[in-house]
């Protein structure tokens, strides 16, 4: 959305140190809003007080507005409720003042005709609420399929520092002592039912069996593809896309990417320091290696435009004939996740 | 997960029963997904067994979409993160079954260069979460500036059932002695700080009390006015956009709130119903009468076309002249509201 | 505000129905503070006003006491912030009232020298929560080891309808490829670094995977043990002592939970009427079978003591005689729960 | 309650630096769980990981709890559920570790014969939660009447570095156009209902105008009296008991309060170099001038005990005659707080 001729008072274009070194507090975004002297500021810090911060808590502070996807109505992202209170205290901690700013939540299971419909708009109000808010980096939580891609275009568009916050897979799902995995064992089970081979008792197991914690399904979908090559790009901590959503170390990965993310502002890493060629190159080869979802493709490809990366489908088939199948996991192989 | 090609599964469109009858849950827009048996439904039940939800807690019952506009960010709605458990209970005692839905919070005092240039950003999002979603009737939490039009833009669009809770005012400011009022006697505190007649202490009192509650303006500025005309076109409980936000009647209208949309949705009393050009007649003289914000004219003139009511300036005019201004509120005149 | 010699007013000893009848409103034993016409009743519903709550939101509906022992510092219990939101959705849904009442936490690794020391004050805590408070029935949140006893036992010696709701089993732990075992694997890990076959690396997977996720101890020792008994005893929902803490079925159970204490209190199903010999033959029983923890000793009679049932050391004997062992489950066997 | 005999592991007795210098962080009395090396510490860990908490997040740094006396059924303390992130984001800012920890609500409205019989119950509750974890500094909050000495009773026997955040009063209350008092005007009312010279509708608008928002009695009642009395002892920051609880500046006091235990640890500032017999001779002074609650004597007296301090009834009567009634309050004199 464009923000034409802008007036002196705009939060844009703060000052930028040379490579390597350190952001002042006064290079900060933010800084213009609240650091000056004018009525403009005066009226901002009249509402920071409102909201209860004194100015010692928040002026020349990097404040790190987390986009979080919660709802109620979307089993993947239920436990963001307490992951973006650990979040927070991360980012206390390192000296930032974090800022929850809701946005819409995309639930693969509830939203007809589909999600996918939703992806760009999730992107918009991304990127216009990291634009329009005096934001100097940005914590996105997300995890449900099309929220990945759809929370870090809209964010690499509006260029800020960001780190992504997966929501982690759901634990792996069990019936009658065995394993069930997200979808596949869905559209088994159901074709037992109709063929008579699966009674209404063991068919109800499977209902309660099957996705059974919060967390994203637990199989080599579309979300933990994405989250995956997110990990790949270098949008997470390390190792952050296999948590499974439950775990506590899940709890703690939350904590630590609010206190890397303040980092990341001092350093003024923004996307286009981390989005390069090379780093979708290797979110390819992720998901090749991990036989991961085809909708990775369309995500992929949308998330490089907004970088300025030219990621081309034959770049994916040139890639592919490098690239082994190194994981065994559903819905290609035989494994789930979500352990 | 692909959907093609489905109409007769579509969430919309459920059968409707003749006027002054109510609805049976079989009429319920929700009962598409939640009530018939296929494989698409199966997936639904494990879906909302994995939010923590069995079977008779949601099947046959009204679901309503609480859209939140809360953020960290937004002074006017601080209190929206109780209010909205208070909705839910009002939704849970009358049977019905409560899904929390944030959408993008437009906080007046934060966002640049004007949340004007998203209003219509949060309308669409409004309309989509409720048509995407199997929503049968809908809660809209608002009340800063340009959330209340938003939210009700979209909600109209889409045509469920609906009710708007607002925000209410902030409690009256005080500093020094004196009551003061949003907006004008910050201006006035500036002009005289900068005509050396207000020393330091004087304006930081100003500053830390102007806005001393959450809660929007208590003036009658454009979030007043709105609301105001909100409850005039029918779409808040009586009353309700004159308790301030702190006050515990605001808490107990927020459950009121929540019953009430149970009933709405069983009556079938869609926007459609309520929305007429008389409701909007009655809007437009309420703002006359209380020396409401200009920028009336610019919402309701854009959420009357939304209800398909051809609301024109003249009819503004027309109304102008048969109104007298029955209240002296700021910054018209001189009383302040949250009290 | 003075209190003198009031006896007709005090909450204590409704009337009570003949066995087999429910109670109507008027018997409810919150009846005698909201449903008479006093000035003491009308302070109360100007507080319970101050609270959000209008008149018909609580007069004549079953109140019903949570008392829940959630705390930062228990990380067995940290999913009851979810968990007593889901039990109050039950309630409300059932036409009941609840109110959710902390008490203190007995968090197993933190309170020295031993939470032993404090079950005894937890039962005065819950005893006199539901005594001088104006509660028609109680839903119990506990299952860290003394926490489960400490609850019945106050609420038994104060005789309202009550239910349990047990916290579950944290997953079962993993490091390595193996899976662990609470306690257990921690005393053998320690013994291995001690003795130079485990390095640091394993040591630290083993810290970080023993305890992974809410929920109490996963092998059979004083939580699952006690958590077992009082399913036994007839005090919990059927099979709600073996659901894994973070599992979506534990959420559900919460809100059938809420939904059943209500009519519980309708039935005026009081401790009396659950907690007989027999019942605690069952307890003893449950736990002989289970291999459980001698710990149970200790609490099981203590409980047995305020329901009037005179369990003694012989009885554990005889029924010990009559018991098979029939589960294998660690420390005593080689299975975990947490699954 | 005695801890005899202790085992070298327990929590107690850290090592103190001489006055003047502040601790290291091996002197905190949590170091002894969290900073060494020995099985019970490497489960301390595994169990803090489980709470979601890495080792550098807490060891080493003051633990700070928080007891907090919030009840879904105590009006006076409603808006401590807020109150307590604002504590916490303080406490994480300034370095610490906050671990909330609830207690015991007593609310004088609802509990029944009277909260005084709970005072001491309380306080016991408070001491022990504070000696059985590893706290190194308190925050204690409260407001309602008995909870302010009971919560300041139980720490001071403890000893530890404490701080009080009172609730503030509530909003002074309204009815058709005039002023309420809490208490005063109730019975004011009630004899004129039932003189008949005050209507049904008259009388339900005072019921829902005297308590209309968090916060405890708005007149110069029990708590207000033992909150000025806290203030005047050194155990508030200063001005904050009058700040009205709805207020946004007591969300500043609440997150500064938070900011300032933490300094408090570092200093080792106890109560004893606090609760002076000069400390009490300023409580006292101050409820006399404010023509406090006669309640004061029992509870300053029984809290002068605890810091071994010998308060008499003498020393009130000696301080009455030097102290003039400075201040003009209900219900001894005319004007209401809360504003």
């Amino acid at each position: 959305m464009a923000t034409p001729e802008q007036p002196p008072d705009r939060p844009e274009s703060p000052r930028r140190p040379p490579d390597g070194l350190r952001l002042q507090p006064e290079d900060l975004r933010s800084w213009r809003l609240f650091g000056r002297t004018s009525m403009r500021t005066f009226n901002q810090r009249s509402r920071m007080a409102q909201l209860g911060l004194a100015q010692p808590d928040y002026v020349g502070k990097p404040i790190i507005a987390i986009i979080n996807t919660w709802s109620d109505i979307n089993p993947c992202h239920m436990h963001f409720k307490a992951r973006v209170e650990e979040v927070k205290r991360g980012v206390w901690q390192a000296g930032g003042v974090p800022m929850e700013m809701p946005a819409m939540s995309l639930a693969e299971a509830f939203q007809k005709p589909s999600p996918l419909l939703y992806r760009n708009l999730l992107a918009t109000e991304t990127e216009e609420l990291l634009r329009s808010y005096p934001a100097d980096g940005a914590v996105l939580m997300g995890g449900c399929d099309k929220t990945t891609p759809g929370l870090i275009m809209g964010a690499t568009s509006m260029g800020l520092p960001m780190i992504f916050m997966p929501a982690g897979p759901m634990l792996r799902g069990n019936a009658g002592g065995k394993t069930l995995g997200s979808g596949t064992d869905l559209f088994k089970g159901w074709a037992e039912v109709r063929a008579g081979t699966m009674n209404e008792e063991a068919w109800g197991d499977v209902l309660s069996g099957i996705a059974r914690s919060p967390g994203t399904c637990m199989t080599m979908g579309t979300a933990s593809t994405m989250t995956s090559a997110t990990e790949a790009l270098g949008l997470t901590l390390p190792g952050a896309s296999s948590i499974p959503a439950p775990d506590s170390r899940h709890a703690q990965m939350a904590t630590a990417t609010g206190q890397r993310i303040v980092e990341m502002v001092w350093q003024d890493l923004r996307p286009s320091k981390v989005l390069t060629a090379d780093a979708f190159d290797n979110a390819v080869v992720t998901v090749l290696a991990l036989g991961g979802s085809t909708n990775a493709l369309v995500h992929l490809i949308a998330m490089a435009r907004r970088a300025g990366v030219d990621l081309t489908l034959d770049r994916f088939d040139q890639l592919a004939a490098l690239t082994p199948l190194t994981a065994n996991l559903r819905p290609a192989g035989s494994n789930n996740g979500g352990d």
